[in-house]
């Protein structure tokens, strides 16, 4: 397999919904896009360091060169995702808090998913059941759960000082939201439907109501 | 191994978050609680036929005969987990509606959990990661978000007309609570801290300042 040909996308992706692209220059990158592409096929208890190096132009001992064994590439692979999101989160082009926040929730919980969105959810929610069962991947949801919070708290407190949201506890609301995204985000590819057109508008009227001044 | 001996309560449990416990006389309530003990020791992917029927008096040969493979019974699994958690959810004593909906929290989204009832739910969620590859467990899971929306919305309902609620969305404010019951449930055996005091807290005054009058 050529190196580079595996990527979905040619440039960075600015769509946090799916797994980030990378440059074939960058190992980390080409390791990551190996990484998801292995999950993909063959799904967690299944990988393994070979089927990851079967993805790229190296050898398996090449690959534990990078990393020790499969559950510390994969630790490294939702560190990867959450750098990616980080960096898509930190993109606001709106001015007004209430059009950032919903910009936001359009971004980490739009009304539908595109099937290789929903694919990367997939592979997430695979990821989140192992868990339990590996301190470095809680570590990563820790992460991920942190950045959710204070980004949403952020938007909360400047929409308060615009005075165009009431001044309500700001981590209090970013603690419920969060856990409201993730309930969203797994209901989504557990269930049957995986339109989240109603729990959007029951958020919208969380945020007319409880948030706007 | 005698039969009997693996079941975690004597009787009919209660805790609606715990692994519901049965009768040693019922060979289903019999199966439902070896596939849990096997599901605990090896996890999904490790799982087959023979090691569940390993911890039954039985034979793999006499389970095939109940179940057609390992997916129809953990098919059948989720469904049993849905029964027992229905016929919990439906014994409510309190009389007014608020107190009922607390209560009710208080019961599928607790501030804490013990060893047992954490380890039911990372098996649960194990389970609900292999929900996309799997209809049958799909159809699962959309009856406990169905049973969720409705227990809520009733509850909800009562006290509008106790007028103790204010004239909410029934349905559209159950919608909110059951993502938001979803995420938390999940957050809390998939990051570090298991705690959901502060979840909690959130919900509490979501409770006061949107629902009640």
């Amino acid at each position: 397999m050529q190196a580079g040909t595996y990527f979905f996308v040619t440039s960075h992706s600015t769509d946090i919904m799916s797994f980030p692209g990378g440059s074939s220059d960058d190992p980390q990158s080409e390791i990551m896009a190996a990484t998801y592409t292995a999950l993909c096929e063959h799904g967690y208890a299944a990988l393994s360091m070979a089927k990851i190096a079967n993805e790229l132009p190296m050898s398996k001992s090449s690959l534990y060169y990078h990393y020790d064994d499969k559950d510390a590439l994969l630790s490294a692979f939702l560190g990867y995702v959450i750098e990616e999101f980080a960096a898509d989160v930190s993109v606001v082009d709106e001015q007004d808090a209430e059009a950032q926040l919903r910009a936001f929730f359009d971004r980490v919980l739009p009304r539908e998913l595109d099937e290789s969105e929903h694919e990367f959810h997939v592979v997430l929610l695979e990821l989140r059941a192992q868990a339990p069962h590996h301190e470095s991947f809680r570590e990563q949801f820790d992460r991920i759960d942190t950045l959710l919070r204070e980004t949403i708290a952020g938007y909360i407190e400047t929409g308060i000082e615009q005075e165009t949201f009431r001044a309500v506890d700001s981590n209090e609301s970013a603690r419920l939201l969060v856990a409201l995204i993730r309930g969203g985000r797994v209901d989504r590819v557990s269930r049957s439907d995986r339109s989240l057109g109603a729990l959007r508008d029951a958020l919208d009227a969380y945020l007319d109501s409880q948030l706007l001044a």
